[in-house]
């Protein structure tokens, strides 16, 4: 029988570009007292217990925006445009925040974004982020680049999940990915669209260099298992995905032979929502990657509401990037999103506390959520609408 | 006869809530020279006199925003975003000051808010806040959560009072509550409705965590006073009060029984500035609670001319939240209020001085705002208008 | 014969209010090295230099402004709003930047404001400010608190001044200061309207409070000398000046008796604008008295384009109120000002280096604007219009 | 045969002004260490390692800005109020950056602006730089005033150069530098029409000030060989340059005996625009000299539209000031510049490490740029239009 890493690298579809996959670090504490999870009181002061508790480099991997890293900033800065225009005096006794998306139930519109390789974080990776997405009962979308098999994953948890797709650099190859994720139960189908070039990041590069890029770290990790076309960089100093090499004709493809219902995650403007639809996208993720890939993107916020209008209600839109609060959520889903994906909130919750912590980052973002929602007048979800907020130009 | 603690204790009515009955503190100094109280120039001077003679946790309790205290600190910076349109030559000569409101007169527009639990800062509580807005010939708005009972704090001021209606679990407990406030010579009801919620500071949340939450502290004396239903945060952690299960009915409800002038408070858009008038309010009162509980909600400042658009002179506006400087006031009558609260100045006087401090904090803005309504051309309240500010977008 | 403090006593009407008579300061250096004057590269290097010469209370008294000194700040920031859009390849190499106002004609469209009692900063006070103005050609305008009487100040100058005129408590006092004035050689009555009430720091209330206002200090100098009007705050704590009494028909009254050109100074909006013009000014400033008066004045450059369109062009605007730099001046000539008053940078000067250091700091101030009028295509001041600025709103 | 220095020295026409000249520094590292080259990450990363390679007077000689320094800053920040509205699925994975301009192609649409006397930096000064730009292919504007003549420069390098033009005092002056530079194999000729005065930098005063201005450091050499003309501030402490002398029919003269395309740099408005394309200008680039002319000159990241608007595409516009990134270079072109010129970058690299640093730092903001036109859909420079870029007010 195969142990647990021989098991990873046969599974070589989950593995390209997983830059950290031979960390399995030994995840013991720095030496610093590990607080009581109830000590912490909101998503973001999970962040620096997480750091505490995980390498360097992965912190940084994490955390990390591309270049001068303001539109990082920026993604929670433009929140700061929006103000309420909450209503009073309407029964709030009952709330519910579930909602039912692409056939799929979750007890809240907060879901859990698809991020790479969990065990550079935590030895049980995706397995403890499934069972806590399980636990608080929401969707969990399944990284194309994971630790785990998408099997694995699938099985560790009973909620199904959604697969995250980057395309392999032939066509038999996504299909193969996309297959195997729907065999194993994942749901839907997240195709990611706005990374042609791997995540670049100076701060990644900076550690490199002082650390003289020992075996170990994470960027000396990624090169040494980079395919042949991403050993070279091109020209321009490039490192292209396959991602590259597409249009927009790669989702009629898709659809040829994937029933799936199909997102398309990476849209910034209303021309792109416009071919989405065009192309049969069954939704929209209005995402600048966490701030990862261009810097000079606008906030995801500031951008909602041109792919709202743009879509015209015909298809879900959903959001990500920056997402901390659960008035951050509000105000999204008062300019439209249906819901909001939350990417390193779990991951500090996963790298502090293990499957229990990813379940409180949950619960506490649906917390606030509730609690804002209740303040503003809105016992359920389908009471929210545009009038809730006031958006500064 | 009953001592002064027993009697509280006897008058439940006015105990739902109350965080910090027991913190009888001694209120010495601390140790640090008390300054002379002329030597104060700015309300905002009594703020670090107060801080050096009271609890921590009291301190902590009246300061805080909910959440990242963004509108705390929005409510200050809105008003940087309109300038005055002063104009010369106007004899100022002869200033006054006076209104009259619900046929109650006051010798200034800016009267104190409701705030809980008085006993908090000064021993000598709402007795020594009331004693000082009668000095100072203002009017006070006396809390539902109060640490001496309606009819104590009457008697302790000559001038009329208005009193602050939370609604109780039911409306018999409400009426009660209505008619005993009357009963002891409140003119005017101010319904708050903005708090379906009980406020929920993560500054305090950290106390607890860090003084492990002993007896004594804020706290924990409020949790262990907990009613059955506030006992268990429900499903999405949320403390509700009476308030989350009423609807604009309830104004129709109160009016049914009750003939006093009612106010209702919490008021932060042109739609529930319409409904309160729709529904019988004599009055509105804009506030977002001193940030203190949406973390987005805008300054009070900002919506202020949208309500008072709304009501269209039909009803007059009130407004706090914010308010430090008589050029704060002054801004938000010419924008069309009628009249300003100011809830943590006094608590500060009153930390710092006893009834001196409240009546000294209530002068200063009186004056400040005498000095910039003459400096404006505006001999009385009466000249202000519109066109003394001009306001940023 | 009388001896220099003996005169300055006698003449009560340039005493009113002025508050640092007695304070006949020793200025010799505090110990620090005097840097030679051309060590200095610009106006704002002169600040320094005479805050280590005089003494802190003097310092203090010239810096100050209201309350939280808001405005004293968007005096500055405000120009920040306003850009170039300068032009090339006009013959520049033939400066002039001579202007002829009311008859007068100065090298520099940079005149001194009035400030009071410049004895607070060296010991020759006005004598030393007049002989530079005329050394370097521009005008002086006189304020009404001087230290030395005004035919002094105008015998020491042979460059003609202008008087600024605080209206004294009745009709007869004012007009025999304006006589006076007239008869010295001043060529113009510049009425300043913008100050009911006198100035009140809370920095200087601060000091008196930690030096327990001993004698010689400004504010204690000030108060031993108030006339019984001001000896008491009035119920409002008020301090008003005569101009507290007056209405625009006061202008009508000063025509009646004087011919001499009349400028109204501290206009903040077009309606005083306007009322100025029906009441016969010849010509307005706009002012907001340094910052010193109402914190929430705009700053003068936001609102001088109003008050210029107001006036139409039948009367000449100037502009004072934060202007340290060349481009500063070039701004409020190209959003139409005629002219600009500098305050406190000569004051700097003259408490660094006496006549010389007036003469240097407006030497400073017309070498800047002369450099950026070349630099934007304007050879003259009749060059300079409003295609030359952009204002962000 | 002539010395390299005796060289340069008989060169009058290329010394004219140059302040530097015999600041043959020894250019050895003050003891820090020197990083490897690829240690540098992105193009700010050169400037501190230049600074530590270079006199402290050449260093702030080329940072600084004029006056306050606030164009300098707005420069960068005004990048910020721009964000990209990039389009996903376009197939990048061929990628050109080619462009040609004039009738010379280059790999990149970024340019090495014209500075003078780069042996400031370097001991190989401008040969250096030119064999750089032929390196990476991209093309030097060589500076009238430079450290190496014209002819010297040329031959070292075999990509052809543009010669940026300063006027002589007289026009034969001005027609044998030209002529000689053509004649050399430059291409064509960038008029500069901003500075009708020398550059005056209140840093380079104060460290003239605090050195007393000791032989060898910027300011006094520069002062040392001034010609008489300059040798005298005239009387508003100016500075003239031929510049000042000159209007727009000097561009008529230069056409009657120059073919040479012609650039006019330092263009702000649309009216300046308009002027340069009726007198036959071949090109425009909008530029504020680095902040070093007018402080309260816009970021040109600001008007670049008017102006491209202003020319409706009939001559390319290209831009300089303040460009460090390849998002910076994407942001123009998508307002409409056909390139971007950076001036200071290519001098950091210089002063560091040589023609190598020159080289790295283009391919840096080459390979910056190609990422940002990827990710935003754009595969070479015609696919790059107005709608990729969003521009707040």
């Amino acid at each position: 029988m195969l142990t647990r890493r021989t098991a990873v690298r046969n599974l070589g579809l989950f593995l390209a570009g997983s830059p950290l996959l031979e960390a399995q670090h030994d995840l013991t504490n720095k030496g610093e007292r590990l607080p009581a999870i109830d000590e912490l009181v909101n998503v973001l002061d999970f962040e620096p217990v997480c750091k505490s508790r995980i390498p360097n480099n992965s912190y940084d991997f994490i955390s990390a925006g591309v270049d001068n890293e303001w539109t990082l900033r920026r993604n929670r800065q433009a929140f700061e445009r929006i103000t309420f225009r909450r209503r009073m005096l309407a029964d709030t006794s009952k709330m519910d925040l579930s909602i039912t998306l692409f056939g799929q139930k979750a007890e809240m519109p907060i879901f859990i974004a698809p991020t790479s390789s969990h065990q550079m974080v935590h030895q049980e990776g995706e397995l403890a982020t499934a069972r806590a997405a399980a636990q608080v009962k929401t969707i969990m979308l399944v990284s194309s680049i994971s630790s785990y098999p998408i099997e694995e994953i699938a099985a560790a948890a009973p909620h199904p999940l959604w697969f995250q797709l980057y395309p392999d650099a032939d066509e038999d190859g996504t299909r193969e990915r996309v297959e195997r994720a729907l065999a194993a139960g994942c749901k839907l189908v997240c195709l990611t669209v706005d990374n042609p070039y791997r995540f670049q990041s100076e701060r990644l590069e900076r550690n490199r260099m002082s650390t003289g890029g020992q075996p170990g770290d994470a960027g000396s990790a990624a090169r040494r298992r980079r395919t042949p076309e991403q050993q070279a960089p091109n020209r321009y100093l490039l490192r292209p995905t396959p991602t590259s090499r597409l249009t927009w004709s790669f989702l009629d493809q898709l659809r040829s032979w994937s029933k799936a219902p199909l997102l398309v995650k990476g849209i910034l403007t209303a021309e792109d929502a416009g071919r989405s639809l065009e192309h049969g996208a069954d939704g929209v993720v209005v995402s600048n990657h966490g701030g990862r890939l261009l810097d000079g993107d606008p906030a995801t916020i500031e951008v909602l509401e041109e792919i709202v209008n743009a879509v015209g209600g015909k298809i879900p839109v959903l959001v990500d990037s920056g997402f901390r609060r659960g008035t951050d959520v509000l105000k999204a889903l008062a300019l439209g999103a249906k819901a909001v994906l939350v990417g390193r909130p779990p991951l500090w919750g996963l790298g502090a506390y293990g499957q229990a912590g990813v379940a409180r980052v949950m619960e506490l973002l649906q917390a606030e959520l509730a609690r804002a929602m209740g303040l503003s007048g809105c016992p359920n979800l389908a009471s929210i609408n545009r009038a809730l907020v006031r958006a500064a130009p």
